[in-house]
């Protein structure tokens, strides 16, 4: 473009032959705001035909392939210490398969559009697949890695490293174990990874479905509301108490002193074994609960565990964790960074 | 369900709990006809969960896993061997970055369902992705590879390992470099490749468009009907001459003395240098006319470099080759296994 903006003052004779061709038509002295309106006419088309890339996806380029790959080596290396096996699945699932299995969630599953065949939908995460491949295959007992991408409808918030299509990189155990056995492991594997990928320092936030739920039983939570509270609760890492208060009492419809009562339990964080003697104590309600108590000695038997591992130097014990969906069961984890400002960088139960 | 029909020899006592209580309240002796029934309604419901994957997807287990990945890590071997670097793309486009590009294959383009926001498309091959991610990114001279999957709505023949959902292995060199430079360090790549993977004979199938197009053009087929007859052509590989004759004449509308003629050229095959010889000798109209004289000087010159390179044995020079996306217009091959009845396994332009 440099070349026309330059042209008023290039002799007709030094021009390129074109410039020269509309020069002779209509003289020079129309040149100029005649090649004006030609730029301005080549950069709209051009601004027009500029390729784009659907939103919410990247383009790797070569030195940020590089670094994904030094980190997946990282990741696949502890998987496979572990004794993991590789697998993977396609990228859409029939439509019934990822149904009903997200909760609130679901609206942000990306369909395919009807073709005259199956209703596919594109994978939402790795777990449910993983179900389906269990399911399919008849495996017994197996520990897999998948590292893979999946997606999401969502408005993501790109500067903040939010897109819809991202990866995964998922460490499962199926099948039967002695009780906590599988749940030290992982979190084993989560600690030697984010140590490995040297992110920065780091902690574990850990809790338990089961005392999540005795803590809303005991507050006063009827039990067919412990989901929409256990959702606000899973807001508190980024609104304060109050916010998710009015969410509990004005649109969930809980009276305000139940959602008082479960504030009193969701300020209970700390290091483990001082944690668990506090809510293991008689004076705490959380003791003598029949769910809470089972889930307490649990809680005991895998700090032990990651303790002879190691790997409790980690781990928080904060009754304020919770985990949006609804297939988490037992212990559920999230590892932030410290010093914050990127949210949870992993993440399971 | 080994239990259900055992029930008629078990003892009541020593049955489950569910089935004394059925047991009580029917008597033993209509319990055999009633387990029966509960026995098929039981086993139809299991058919009905059985969960599915899509047509066309398969799941790798672990062991193909690791196929998969000593396949890829020979391949990608190669290709950093010959300095290229890793790109990415995501798994869908915008549908108009993929309109257009690929004829007739269009219509097996999976679409995304319109859902209120861009309208997206899984990507059919790495190549357009990677004009797009050219455009954006604005790349000078760059050799790349890009090992992902990519998507065909086709009724896929699965027996014969084709599917809807498969990966591409593409090693690209775009920019400008000297003539043949490029097209010579693709098949040197492909032959090494072919050779490391270690899966039998294989034969590296050679053609350019600019022959393709003047065979036709001596044959008489107006300029409005090549690419037409070059796609019945590019069929030659599954079916006899006779088919795609008839093919040309009565569904494309090609005199038969006109089809005839081509039917001389597309016999023609063999070593490369006694190919090119007969090609340009005076008697060989090729050898004459405009574009193809250009053509074969530039297959000499590639010959000299595929020659030097030692990888000249696995090349066959064969003017019945074809290929079916528009956006081939210099040399296109096509690499087989001897012995045959897989297909091409690999292939490019």
């Amino acid at each position: 473009m440099a070349a026309l903006s330059l042209a008023e003052a290039v002799p007709t004779e030094k021009m390129p032959g074109w410039q020269q061709a509309l020069s002779e038509m209509f003289g020079t002295a129309k040149l100029p705001p005649l090649l004006d309106m030609l730029k301005r006419v080549i950069e709209a088309n051009q601004a027009t035909r500029k390729p784009k890339i659907a939103k919410g996806t990247r383009d790797f380029m070569p030195d940020q392939m590089t670094i994904r790959e030094q980190a997946f080596a990282k990741i696949v290396s502890v998987f496979k210490r572990h004794g993991a096996v590789a697998i993977d699945t396609p990228v859409f699932e029939l439509r019934e398969t990822l149904m009903g299995k997200y909760g609130e969630d679901s609206k942000l599953i990306y369909d395919l559009a009807d073709q005259g065949g199956e209703n596919l939908s594109l994978r939402y995460d790795l777990t449910v697949p993983f179900a389906r491949y269990t399911a399919l295959h008849g495996m017994g007992n197996i520990k897999r890695y998948h590292i893979a991408r999946v997606y999401r409808r969502d408005q993501p918030q790109m500067n903040r490293g939010r897109f819809r299509e991202f990866f995964q990189c998922d460490f499962d155990i199926a099948g039967a174990y002695a009780a906590m056995v599988p749940d030290a492991e992982v979190l084993k594997v989560l600690v030697e990874i984010l140590s490995d990928l040297a992110l920065g320092d780091f902690e574990i936030k850990l809790n338990h479905r089961g005392l999540l739920d005795t803590m809303m039983d005991i507050a006063g939570v009827p039990t067919s509301k412990f989901r929409p509270i256990c959702s606000a609760i899973d807001k508190l890492d980024k609104e304060p108490w109050e916010e998710v208060r009015r969410e509990m009492v004005e649109d969930k419809g809980l009276p305000g002193p139940v959602a008082d009562r479960i504030g009193e339990y969701v300020v209970l964080k700390g290091e483990p074994w001082e944690m668990l003697k506090k809510l293991t104590d008689d004076s705490c309600a959380l003791s003598s609960h029949p769910i809470s108590s089972a889930t307490l000695a649990d809680m005991k038997t895998l700090f032990e565990y990651l303790d002879s591992m190691g790997a409790l130097g980690a781990i928080s014990f904060d009754l304020s964790l919770a985990r949006g969906l609804d297939y988490y069961t037992g212990v559920i984890y999230e590892a932030v960074l410290k010093g914050g400002g990127v949210g949870s960088i992993a993440a399971g139960g």
